[in-house]
């Protein structure tokens, strides 16, 4: 359109000073009339100054990645960076396939929630050098940086305070079997409290499902038939925990006279049901305001105080628990 | 590595037949080693083969985006291509930069969700000449293809058939007022409705908040103590819905006897709460499905049965309506 040569408009765009200015600024009309930018991938194979941010995840539906992103995207826009998701649906080779395309994209840096260690993919970023923080679980062991909720000391912290109330008998609705990140880790925090009360871990008392309302009301559907009732139940979500007490209270279960609940994550929902649910309660933005922070450090070349980190987490009680043998 | 030019190992990675075959499997076994993808990028910007899909998207906190990033990736797999998701905070600016980077990574189609007409992004979209399917509201307006839910219609049949349980006051939580997408052809709709049975429609009926339940409880709030109540009240989402229900319960006023309940959405809650909430139910996977499906086909060059697609609707009704003025 301007009738120049490609050369000469690819001399304009980088603003080389061989052009004359009258040619410069027909360029120039026509690449603003047609809102022409330069392909930046293009130019960063050159120039490498691409300032994106790759965040890889498995899901985006019923948990907390939501709020996760939210916070990486506050703190990335604060320091000019550009944020694509990739989804990943928890599989390996997509998650390998994904982060390959961020690496092709030539993104700055990289977030993944992964929830198991992942020889391949861990192997690969290593090998690959791009700055990447894990999130979602404890990866301490590994030499990737990794932002957590330290699900382990959450789960025995709340189901130290139901044996405090006096439950001896409390089943736990946990995560996927193969979920050996929230859900096991949970599970493992639950494990640890029963033992260190000196109480038995009864596998009949923990039921594995997925991690939504419906997965607690399967949940609670066996455990209801298969003998008596636990006087509490510890819930990997708060998801599962609604969809239980709401199977108990259809059959006329009384909560928490009958049955107390504690759930996870403090879902806004966690206070509208009645009994209104007590959990554990961390900030998912944060988890992501962490990732992004250090992951911009690592960008820059910037000495990171630690290597893990983990998000802080509190108990918030509400109506869903009373004492238990208390006469 | 591999002790060869790059031209060499560009000719082995483009297949070329000059490399002969010693060097091809010294070179490929180090890129096998080295976990070695070609540049995609570099690679499409000669060979325009990248099989990519950007999806732009205001947030995903709080509303149906998940699901329909969910049916939008099934599509996009089952025919081979990525999908990455950048959020622009509903902002024109952000939409335009991200739009631009999908453009500049090559990407093959784009689906974009917004809720207003954006003149110059349209505009863009218009010149740039990427295949690109808006989704969210009705565009029909646009010769940009679009899904959507028939909002307008869905609140028409919504509050018809609260007037036909004989309710003449019923009042409207809408979205934000900037909103004039959801939020408002929500409200067309629940205009039209009034209009057509000869009701007034009453400013001081009307609240606008944003979405969430939170949204929800301050506007029941304001309506509480306003006045006396109406007899029903139309939710533009169920978490509106299920705030202000939860607002209400609070504050000692009967769901359904004093006050019918109807939302929008069928969010997994509708269910769980007490009563549970009457609503109208689409399917936001299906809107993503759609969407990619056509998205798919312009891609590749295919005709089109139509422009712009709507999503089915449906009511659902249970515990939150009640009939009035029935004696």
């Amino acid at each position: 359109m301007a009738n120049v040569s490609i050369s000469t408009v690819s001399r304009v765009i980088n603003n080389s000073q061989t052009v004359n200015s009258e040619i410069r600024k027909r360029v120039q009309d026509v690449l603003e009339a047609t809102q022409f930018r330069p392909n930046a991938i293009a130019r960063t194979l050159v120039k490498n100054d691409t300032s994106l941010i790759g965040v890889l995840l498995p899901a985006i539906k019923n948990n907390v990645f939501d709020d996760m992103v939210e916070g990486i995207n506050q703190v990335a826009h604060l320091y000019g960076f550009d944020v694509i998701i990739a989804l990943s649906g928890g599989d390996e080779d997509s998650e390998i396939h994904y982060y390959n395309m961020f690496r092709e994209m030539q993104a700055s840096g990289i977030i993944i929630s992964v929830s198991e260690i992942r020889d391949a993919l861990f192997a690969l970023i290593e090998a690959a050098g791009i700055p990447c923080i894990l999130v979602g679980r404890d990866f301490r062991d590994q030499s990737i940086p990794s932002v957590h909720v330290d699900n382990i000391t959450a789960a025995f912290e709340a189901v130290t305070y139901l044996i405090q109330q006096g439950h001896q008998d409390i089943a736990m609705l946990q995560g996927p079997a193969g979920d050996i990140s929230v859900g096991n880790q949970r599970f493992l925090g639950y494990e640890q409290a029963l033992k260190t009360a000196h109480l038995p871990v009864r596998a009949e008392r923990v039921l594995e499902s997925g991690f939504s309302v419906e997965d607690g009301i399967t949940s609670m559907r066996k455990l209801y038939h298969s003998g008596p009732l636990p006087s509490a139940v510890f819930c990997a979500t708060d998801r599962i925990a609604i969809g239980a007490m709401n199977f108990l209270a259809e059959n006329g279960v009384k909560i928490p006279e009958q049955v107390s609940f504690l759930g996870f994550d403090d879902i806004d929902m966690a206070t509208i049901i009645r009994p209104k649910l007590s959990t554990v309660r961390y900030s998912a933005s944060e988890l992501g305001m962490v990732a992004a922070r250090n992951l911009i450090k690592l960008i820059r070349g910037e000495e990171l105080a630690a290597v893990h980190w983990s998000i802080s987490h509190q108990l918030e009680i509400r109506d869903s628990i009373t004492k238990h043998g208390v006469s």
